[in-house]
């Protein structure tokens, strides 16, 4: 586990030099110029540190076909731009309206509004630009594909649809069935778009394609149980969030519905389908085993 | 000129037939499920009228390379997603904090802030998912292509980037190259996106997309200066908009810098210049050219 934690901070900082080159000051061809204080609230946004959990999914399952991370890393730092971006917009007035995130202020408090508001929208832009670049893949249709896998993911069927069906959540009691529905868009569908995208950077078999979906699918879900867990029993301090707000706005999960330890039941039954999942690889994806049991047994 | 006017008004039919399929209710492979909401929000904002001008300059580009308007629609349709979107967040509260949007309600007041700024982020990941699609060109290279052209001309470098600069420039005065470059990157970058979107589809040679780039370039600045013309001289009721706003909050416009007279005659330069970026298409280029005198001196 001690390897796997180093290897977890290893790609973290492959991926934040990576975001941080791709918010570089220099234009690139065909932008005009990249203003100073957008570029800054970009950066703050994007270089906030993290876990880089999505990205160390996509580089790990891509490296499950020999791809090297300076390869799979773009793609990384692509998916992490729209990790960022949903946050940025999450933590609005009009959304969540949080004043911290990780332990310092949220982009609309360290800026302005507006300022988080087009931060976000260049940063999910700029996604798109990078993971379309001939540095992804050789092949253009394989780059077009990751496009769509990264939209559908990120968009009304995925990350921002959850979104809604949150906030519409509010003051109501959601069924299982709702709020699986939900966090399958808001937090599973990225994470699911990381292990596919890997796939697909790989050249992955149909069969291992597949297999890397349903081994998302299952993390994703185990993940987000974790979190609804952490919600609950963590502290403020810990977490460098506010906690238990959630619940105290009526947002439904699994934890109000079914308690603490049936749901701990639930996400270790979940983490048991993922590693299964990984069983057509053999030995090669025990860095990957790792990973889910570190995303659903953290203690933050 | 009335043809033009009748090809422009079957241009934008077809393009909000597409808009209209692509914010269908059934969801995607690859998607979860269509929030209701969330959809009705879209189509509030993006099927909501207008001339849908970029669309036709990128549907008449590519067709000067013959490409029928049924190939290029969904192309036209992904880039008016962008457009659209980019209306959404530009009226919030935060940013130009609009009521009205082609005399009805701007999307937060029809419906609210978070909605609003959701609905632009589903309507700009949207345009991506469509614009990678394999119905749009069947090389997969020219695919990724188009998503890096819109992306640079929609992001931090572009049109996100220019409404930064709009937002910064509220009570100061600009210069006269201050303006130009804020012009060309917050409006002027979609048209030469339009143009140069369709010379890719079309696989035009390079010097027939240098021609139509620098078209696009021209008839963007023209374009705007028509706006801030009619921004002085016209009123709320024919505009459909509160106007003399930008004026009222300080915003430099060339108007401004050197009155109407001047402007106007510094439009129509413009109006000659894209006019004559387009000799090397011959006759074939009509109609390009009659949309471009009705950009600039159409009277709303």
């Amino acid at each position: 586990m001690s390897s796997f934690k180093s290897l977890l901070s290893q790609h973290a900082a492959t991926v934040e030099k990576a975001l941080a080159a791709a918010l570089a000051n220099d234009r690139l061809e065909g932008e005009n110029t990249r203003p100073a204080r957008l570029l800054e609230a970009m950066r703050y946004s994007a270089l906030a540190g993290g876990k880089r959990l999505r990205p160390f999914l996509l580089i790990e399952c891509a490296g499950l076909f020999g791809v090297k991370s300076a390869q799979s890393v773009q793609a990384a730092a692509a998916l992490e731009c729209i990790h960022c971006y949903s946050l940025v917009h999450d933590d609005l007035p009009a959304m969540d309206d949080d004043d911290l995130r990780r332990g310092k202020p949220t982009t609309h408090r360290a800026f302005d509004e507006a300022m988080a508001i087009l931060a976000g929208d260049a940063l999910l832009t700029l996604s798109f630009d990078m993971i379309a670049s001939e540095a992804i893949h050789p092949d253009g249709s394989v780059r077009a594909d990751l496009v769509q896998l990264y939209a559908k993911a990120a968009g009304l069927g995925g990350m921002v649809g959850g979104q809604v069906l949150d906030l519409a959540a509010e003051g109501k009691s959601l069924d299982e069935a709702a709020i699986t529905t939900l966090q399958a868009m808001k937090t599973g569908a990225l994470i699911r778009c990381a292990c596919e995208a890997g796939a697909i950077i790989g050249n992955a078999k149909p069969d291992e394609r597949v297999a890397l979906r349903a081994f998302g699918f299952a993390i994703g879900q185990a993940f987000q149980l974790a979190d609804d867990i952490l919600d609950i029993t963590s502290n403020a301090e810990t977490m460098g969030k506010q906690t238990a707000k959630d619940g105290g706005r009526g947002k439904g999960t699994l934890v109000e519905l079914h308690g603490v330890e049936a749901t701990r039941q639930r996400a270790q039954e979940l983490l048991g389908q993922a590693v299964g999942n990984l069983s057509v690889f053999g030995d090669r994806a025990e860095t990957l085993a790792n990973a889910a049991e570190f995303m659903v047994n953290r203690d933050h």
